[in-house]
């Protein structure tokens, strides 16, 4: 077996370098895409696509790229050349369900575990799981970036804007950290986690999607006044053919579970029917974590693994899931919504929907599930 | 394919429960080993083993009798007759590691992931990663019974005693609980780890395994007094050739991970060269959870599913671990081993080696890791 990289940054470095370390020789590394040929010349150094996909001796391309085009594109040519993908891409993947469609019509695999939680084996886990039992739900903190900047609030007293600046340093965010902050990473990793666990695929502008970015000081002490922390959950289940899904800040007890995942660590619980509850950690981002997972793909597909088989559907969500919630926004606009004020802009609401949640959307500002 | 179940007692019952409830047809359970034809007749049922193992068309034999006579008789002959075998006791396969000799002399599988930790899949987890990673390290609470107890003493503030009896009460314990209460059953659990994590085989025996059955009043309220729990934990390393396993009682961290499983769950962390830490959290017993285990395993044939290749071999620990401990004891003769007396029967230790606490097993009468 040969295969090709697509992209030769933190991910694609981290897949060649764990691939040299541990001496692997099939399948055979022998094409990498770049943009531009790095001073240190590697001989499977190339510029050009169309020299990958008219290679016949590859039978797999890693898509290691990020971005939508021309990632999107290049996956979908591979595919309907026959050759198996893998990729990290969540958003490029979540937007673009078709090509799951693409690769079963042409009969080859489109493998994703880094995709979602880094290092951590959840879909593979998914996969073997659901030849016996059936998963109802699962919740998950699966971004890493807004999960360190909580940790910062939360365990180390930092304000938020200081925890962002610190990640930016650090390099755990981006200059524009909005797909993580407003909670669409997670919300792409969920739809795809959907996939995973229910077989269905759900178009993700049909979610109640929340994130962080306007955590203030405020929240934060009447969290601490609670006694709970915030967390960023993305969470899914399927009861009775209703599909459920969100994506939160959430107030955690301190004392529980999803409290005690700190930093860049992911958690996965999902709830089986016969298994009950399963939960996985792990190192969500990272050179090494995030390429392990793509190696880990690669060796199932050297190794014919076989997979659950899937019928897929395409499922509207049912956003009928009621909670009740901590809401910063414009009250006159949410006073349907009130339970109990807590001052001008803030307040507890009443037992409500998550389609409530989305027809007000433009008068939140900040939302957390308080009682699920 | 075709397989037998040897035991229809727990964990036998819930295999069978979740092949009927999933409608499995690949392996059939063709027949049943019982002690006693039941009163509710099932044609699979025969009280004659030579009639399983003389049957050409069994490909399969799960073995869920528990004990290790006849268990050990009836796996070793099915693997002699060329049969693919599925253990659930530990206590028997740890005691037993010729088994797996014997499994790859005959070109057969001995797979044993319902052994250690119930329905998380442990074991299988670690076949992948080692494809192209290498355990460096594990911990795990990975015993339900004496984690029920601990519970049961540390959040809901009952007396050992008390804890013991509710747990029998409940059928979490039996009615000699000593296997799970001294540490008996972490140490076989942790010999299979072993197996599984570093391919080496060593005799249980040359463990330093204490557990938690003289956990007495004083020991609870020291624990509270620094703001610990604690918890029953096997562990092992493996670094520069030197391999290092113990079953201990620690003091740990209100806010640690492990201080978060409860009751019967398990925790299973391991330490990754590539892929950092990742743990497993989920039930560590029941029919369900363990019956899955036992499915998952047999689905793993059925579908081929290739394994990291391993090249065992028999080891010895090294004991020279370091860390500091809480010891109630004879302390006359641990005076050796005295960094802080507590009063006459109590103290923290040196930092000392695991060795020397072999040496002294006889004077010690609980023992807690303090600072690992």
């Amino acid at each position: 077996m040969k295969a090709a990289l697509l992209g030769y940054g933190t991910v694609g470095k981290g897949v060649d370098a764990i691939w040299k370390a541990e001496g692997l020789k099939d399948p055979e590394l022998t094409k990498i895409l770049v943009r531009r040929k790095e001073a240190m010349e590697d001989e499977r150094f190339t510029l050009d696509f169309d020299s990958i996909i008219s290679d016949e001796n590859i039978n797999a391309v890693i898509e290691a790229m990020g971005g939508e085009e021309p990632a999107y594109s290049y996956v979908k040519e591979s595919l309907e050349a026959g050759k198996h993908v893998i990729s990290a891409n969540k958003k490029m993947l979540a937007r673009h369900m078709d090509l799951f469609e693409t690769a079963e019509k042409h009969n080859v695999k489109l493998l994703i575990e880094a995709s979602c939680g880094g290092g951590i084996p959840w879909f593979s886990n998914m996969e073997s799981l659901r030849r016996s039992d059936h998963i109802e739900s699962f919740k998950a903190i699966m971004n890493g970036t807004s999960n360190f900047i909580l940790s910062s609030v939360f365990e180390e007293g930092r304000s938020f804007d200081d925890a962002l600046e610190q990640a930016k340093k650090l390099g755990y965010a981006e200059a524009d950290p909005s797909d993580d902050l407003c909670g669409y990473d997670v919300s792409f990793k969920t739809v795809l986690s959907i996939y995973k666990a229910f077989d269905r695929m759900i178009d993700v502008s049909e979610m109640a999607v929340f994130g962080i970015e306007h955590l203030g000081k405020e929240v934060i002490d009447f969290a601490r006044s609670k006694g709970r922390i915030i967390k960023l959950i993305g969470q899914a289940s399927l009861k009775e053919e209703k599909l459920e899904a969100c994506v939160l800040p959430a107030f955690v007890k301190d004392d529980d579970l999803f409290a005690k995942v700190s930093g860049n660590f992911n958690i996965f619980e999902c709830e089986c029917k016969h298994l009950g509850k399963l939960h996985f950690i792990g190192q969500g981002a990272g050179s090494y974590p995030t390429g392990q997972a793509i190696v880990q793909d690669l060796l199932d597909l050297r190794d014919q693994r076989s997979y659950y088989r899937r019928e897929s559907k395409k499922a509207k969500l049912n956003n009928e899931k009621q909670g009740t919630y901590y809401i910063r926004g414009n009250c006159d606009a949410l006073k349907d919504l009130i339970e109990e004020r807590i001052d001008e802009r803030r307040f507890l609401s009443k037992r409500i929907e998550l389609k409530q949640l989305i027809d007000h959307r433009k008068d939140i500002d900040f939302i957390a599930t308080y009682e699920d």
